[in-house]
């Protein structure tokens, strides 16, 4: 769990809930206002609908299930990754079955696999391809989730302000009834400016920070694969653990590598 | 058909019609303030026009019949293009006069288009230049068809806009004209913003989801193509079976490569 | 002539002039209100003005000769030029004094001087870098001419806006002048508003759809020139006409591949 | 001197200031309204300010040193550096002496420097890694310099929307003091849009403009940096002075290589 | 320190200050209409909230640490880091032994590092590959710092807006109850618009331009590194120090090439 993020994220609602009170006199009765039905239906039911013709419904749905991510740690620690191939690079140099009695103590697939193939006797050149290949296949699909999340904050405001012009129209053409019309004006405005506050909140608080949220698991995510593919690689070309140490260790922070690196040599 | 994407177009429409329909009272007739023929005529006429200029006629009326996507499922399956070319690698395997007899039950057209070249003994850089030749020409074309889809979704509010300073215009000089004008004032400047509501509408509901649905097709293709050029050169190579199955299993998503070709080892 | 697009263009133009009419209550002389020249002084100037900083005047000039491609098919038909530069490597075979003789028979000049080079006897790789080069050199200058109008289409609406604000500091500023000034703020801001009208009119419907129809011509440009340069390489590698047919048909239209070069085999 | 787009620059300001003075009544007092010292200096301390942080100070006031690119002609006519490109081929191959007295006879210090290096028995490598390297840092120093201008081209108008949220605040606060506001209410919000209007006119009549400018420039002299590049390292490789001829000229226009090079044959 | 850059920053702030106070008639107490507690809410939290979900908040932290670069100079100066080189290069053609007790006397910990390869007898191709992958570490690193401060200046005025829409639909709705509401409707818009105005605020004068500087510090970084690279393998080529000179001050500008390498030679 990632506290100060969930913590940030709360003391940004509470800032903005307390704002809103404050000016509502301090009941919370007055937040009532913000609540339409109608406005959540245009919002909501346009960017559903926009967004199911430019994807594909069943991938929204599951998108929803990312949002896990905003409160989880990075899924890898660098330096762990680097420890795990250096100590494989030792074992592999006692000989390949040294090598698969320890595969099945690594905790990452991605590695297990790669040190299997290389037990298995791969060729370099396929080696290398089949890794860059599955690193690129996860990185065209994790693109796509934050591509369709993106979408969403784009589409979101489009419909609140659509939302809103349907309002503007109504009310305009409630003007010309006469009567007491001027009266009227302000609610109804008020109303139709609501659709438009729920298209930017959703846009602003939810699309797009969790589609930059994905974005930089992604990247991440890419920066862990690139150390285990070149780890793996080192491996196949039986590097000395020392070499594949220096190797490594330049994809680590500066002051990691004086720190977790330091001891070992 | 993909019904999820349908449910979720149909929802979406049901939600925005439903919101309007509660906020004229309920009333059908109360959403025919929303019809204005020389509203369309600016948006789409203007749209159309300066569409024309850019791209050329016939292209706009074809892009319209490439609205079929919406509900169609992606073209291909990737694990049975690989599960095709595998068994294609084991029967070429037997030699050419196998292969060629093989051909004609393979279903899809590139692949088939791929094997006839080996059969008949092409050299390894031309295939290799001929299929990525034709997968970046149809690249090329796909990408002007969502190019053209996205121009579309540029002009419609920039030509809803246009149609409402008509409007708005028209109405200012009319103030001036003096008696009872305030009166009309609200329904003048309704009709007005009908044409920014339909330039909106069709860009965020019509155009632009379009326009991502069909950069999305775009990529899946892309994606087998390239499957398809890998397994076809490796059939070339002559490559055994299961290397062939290494390979093209890293474009398969993990849980896939587990279910659909564990069986097969 | 292209009258499928000049058919689109009329078609655009004559909706928006006559839900305009429509508006103007079918007269004509309705239209004059939006007829003011200190407005079109305003968004002209600013955007020649602006126009000439960025980019050299006789550039500008030139540009707006280009108009007459909206309405012009495209140079190349990508099977002709396939088609006649098979034939040129069939009669290659024969000798270069044959091809010397063919060289004045062929249409595109681009063609004529790749195939000159060959029987002056140049070098491979020198051929190359110089038809890359001039290809290169040919987009370079058809990205600036697209760019150029696509500044145009950026400064018109910003010079539309600097005319509005020009009007309403003017009207506001007489605001305070007292007397019946409420009655004239309508026309003063309906003679304002045009300001803006022109220079969206000017963006959406010349600037920008001529700039997109730019790209869209140095794009076909390039497709064929990309064709031309295989096409010469292949001739100077003495490749057989077959070969060269599998190659350059690669360039061309699935459905063009069956119908146009079948017979030939 | 480029009389042209002079004239160009000219021509705009003189149709703005005449528009604007048709709107005033043609007396050049009432563009009084226009001069705002409170509103200059809102828009140009928020841009300086802004700009001071993202880039060095001393950088700016470099930036507007370049005014003067905007009315000078190209700094390199791309025919004439070929034919001096071409003349040093045919003195090289006399031997190195003879270039080296050649040398001070050259306009371009870039292509003076190159042939210095050859003269000195460069290795060809290094010559390549020499001139392609100050190249790229011409390059990069020479777009850090537009991306300058085009963040001044971003703050203005927004510290021209900072400056009018200004006024308005102002404004509407005072309005519930009561009294006679609503009469000042005009001439207020006229101030206020003051800033705005100076914002967007220093946007775009100045600073895009001159962005866009020495982007222009960057890009023309990237063309003739290749053309001496390619020229220097031929003259390296003492290839004959005809083939010099025929890979210069691919950088060339198409009607001058017939005009400017044909006689030389 | 770089105070023209500080310079520019605080006269940047004394005149919009400037402005403020002469247009609040020279009164500081006038100024007190922009504090307002519960729009800082609103923009912070807001802005604070978005950003967490997107980034992680220990990172949002880090960066207001940045704040110091916008007044230190770059970290490098390039002809000293040339000159560091050059020496090293000297020192090292007296062997390896000279070379080590030469290391602690340098000032950069890359040089430092990347000569300590070179003594312990690294092989060419890894020292390239370390040094290349710690550069593109340390771009990744940065560049995302230049990301995050982006994104704040994306969400601030998003939420500016948020929160003038919340206080305009609270003001609408009270308008419907009627009374002297209308005297209220100018303070309470006024109020309302102090959102938008401190969001462009925070967006223009901190957040873009902090985000403009690391970008730009970025890039000084990235050539410094570029030059320490080339420099560092130069010298594990063991070529001469003339040569070096000639490679490296090619990074270096002109003006300085002259002035501060002349004496050299």
């Amino acid at each position: 769990m990632d506290f100060a993020s969930l913590l940030g994220l709360v003391l940004g609602l509470v800032l903005i809930v307390g704002a809103m009170l404050e000016q509502a006199g301090g009941e919370i009765a007055g937040l009532a206002e913000f609540v339409s039905l109608s406005s959540l239906m245009i919002v909501l039911g346009g960017t559903i609908a926009a967004t199911a013709i430019g994807f594909r419904i069943n991938e929204i749905l599951r998108v929803f299930t990312l949002v896990r991510f905003v409160i989880t740690k990075p899924k890898f620690f660098l330096p762990d990754l680097a420890k795990s191939l250096i100590e494989a690079a030792e074992i592999s140099r006692k000989g390949p079955a040294e090598l698969e009695k320890h595969i099945p103590n690594i905790d990452h697939p991605f590695i297990r696999d790669g040190l299997t193939f290389i037990v298995n006797g791969i060729k370099y050149d396929d080696l290398k391809a089949i890794l860059y290949r599955r690193e690129q296949f996860r990185r065209t699909r994790e693109t796509h989730e934050s591509d369709l999340m993106k979408t969403l904050g784009t589409f979101s405001p489009a419909f609140g302000m659509i939302g809103t012009l349907i309002g503007l129209i109504f009310m305009l053409n409630n003007m010309g009834a006469g009567g007491d019309a001027a009266a009227g004006i302000g609610p109804a405005m008020g109303i139709a400016l609501i659709t438009t506050f729920y298209g930017s909140l959703f846009s602003s608080l939810i699309f797009n920070p969790f589609s930059e949220k994905l974005k930089l698991r992604n990247n991440e995510n890419s920066q862990a694969s690139q150390l285990m593919i070149t780890g793996i690689l080192l491996i196949w070309q039986k590097k000395h653990p020392l070499d594949v140490k220096d190797m490594l260790t330049s994809y680590v922070e500066p002051k990691d590598r004086l720190t977790l690196f330091k001891d070992d040599e």
